[in-house]
């Protein structure tokens, strides 16, 4: 089973108007609902390719239930904790003509100290039946800022490997407690460590704690650097689309990789062709299946140093 | 008794901003959440002025839950008809700086033939305890266009006062069935007359079934064109403010000195003092209490022109 923590969950809600015009009144076209948050994300993809997969995290109030309400008939199982705070929402307006997309995050619900701990029990009862866990997004308020060191901590303890996928001073906590694996972006990877080089910031990132460090570097792929090796994985052409959740399904080909005990270049392949086919999909997060098994034989994965 | 009823309930959201910028991304910094609808913000009014209120119409889903929640500690009696769809929610995204808003409208829930019977049950058992009745906003998809009209039929048919506030299609329709009252603005009531002068597009609409019009004309109040004779109400003086439910405000006015017995001279007066009150209230849509107090008696009501 893999594991997937949520602290973060939303209520991802779409609308699509005419354009959005600031200070004018708009009719909206459809409204399209649906879990969201990184780490359900990853699920939904892990789900998709087959692996069986639990998420846990916070939900609360009305828009909590309405998340769950969605989740239920898919494949991740639902291991959230509830809170008396709401869910937050996130809602992307989408211009009909251009597909232009305006973004509004609210913020998360407050969660209290005795939440925390019932998140944290539930926690180290999934854990000991994971074969990998990955620990995403953001914190919401009244979270400590140690949170994800504290979750790595625990996952190493039972030695189930653990993916970081968050950024700012969570990162960086959470990296000092030496996670398996950490996924940032080009921008957070400078964020933490001052570096725009990527292999620089990489290095200096793994000195930090992390045991391997996959930056992802858009539409170039990644760079890994691992004990193992450093590899670059690049898809076999450059492709135009939405870019929404492509890191998330990243992390899922990554997490489901590790957790079939396949090597790095074979990670990193499915790390990239499901990012890529998540691009090419024309709903905003889900991946097109078919160019997936397309471009999975296809991405390039090049050994560029010697483990480190 | 005074019963609203609101066909297309609302849960009106209001999201806080820094400043609204098209394909941006933003963090929310407030969100508040009431119950909407131009019925069930008369209802809100009228028992904030100590009035018994019901208010029937339609919730459904997880919107209309948290309506019905958020609707639970008001003075008005819930008496909402449950569909299967949801309530749609409207978003009123507010700049921080400016206090400028983009609204966004959700469409309605799809209603069904049984749920509007439903609908009809409910409104007939009602409408006998009633003192007056007042048919607010816009239909939702799938309730059919005659729908005000045979609403009047039945509230007229029970002898009780009844007030329309819709526009095109339905207030058209809902005329021809003879309300006691209509409410339109300016640019409704030209919509519907063909007429942008005031006065004669009134006559024109009581030529068409209504007994009594009052035309609210902004700022500068209202013109009244009744059977008792013909006048202009203003505020002592015009005001700047948030014009948001200053004419479901007004529709109280109207409806609660209906229901005492009241003049029409002092009607006028109390729906300008309280519209007033409202565009004067820091939140929108709610009404400075102070500020009526001292505006009712200042109102000026002018009588220009005898029974018609």
């Amino acid at each position: 089973m893999i594991l997937t923590v949520t602290l973060n969950t939303a209520l991802d809600v779409t609308y699509t108007v005419d354009a959005l015009v600031p200070h004018a009144s708009h009719r909206v076209g459809e409204v399209s609902e649906r879990p969201g948050g990184k780490g359900l994300n990853v699920a939904r993809v892990l789900g998709a390719l087959g692996h069986d997969t639990v998420v846990t995290g916070f939900a609360g109030g009305a828009t909590g239930d309405v998340l769950r309400g969605l989740l239920a008939p898919l494949p991740p199982r639902d291991a959230l904790v509830p809170v008396a705070g709401n869910t937050r929402r996130t809602l992307a307006i989408t211009d009909r003509s251009t597909g232009d997309t305006t973004q509004l995050n609210e913020p998360g619900p407050q969660v209290s100290a005795a939440e925390w701990v019932a998140l944290l029990r539930t926690y180290e009862e999934l854990i000991t039946a994971a074969d990998a866990v990955a620990l995403c997004g953001s914190l919401p308020p009244g979270v400590h800022v140690g949170a994800y060191a504290e979750l790595v901590r625990i996952a190493r303890a039972a030695s189930v490997p653990v993916l970081l996928d968050t950024s700012g001073e969570p990162l960086r906590r959470g990296i000092a407690a030496r996670p398996d694996l950490v996924k940032p972006n080009a921008d957070e990877l400078a964020q933490l460590t001052g570096f725009r080089e990527p292999l620089r910031a990489a290095r200096d990132a793994r000195r930090r704690g992390a045991h391997a460090v996959i930056a992802s570097l858009g539409p170039e792929g990644v760079l890994a650097d691992t004990p193992e090796g450093t590899w670059r994985a690049a898809p076999p052409a450059p492709v135009r689309g939405n870019p929404t959740g492509a890191g998330d399904s990243a992390v899922a080909g990554l997490l489901s990789a590790l957790a079939e005990g396949l090597d790095w270049p074979q990670r990193l392949a499915r790390a990239v062709a499901l990012s890529t086919a998540t691009v090419l999909a024309p709903v905003a997060g889900e991946f097109d299946a078919t160019a997936y098994a397309e471009l999975l034989p296809r991405v390039s994965v090049k050994s560029v140093g010697a483990a480190a």
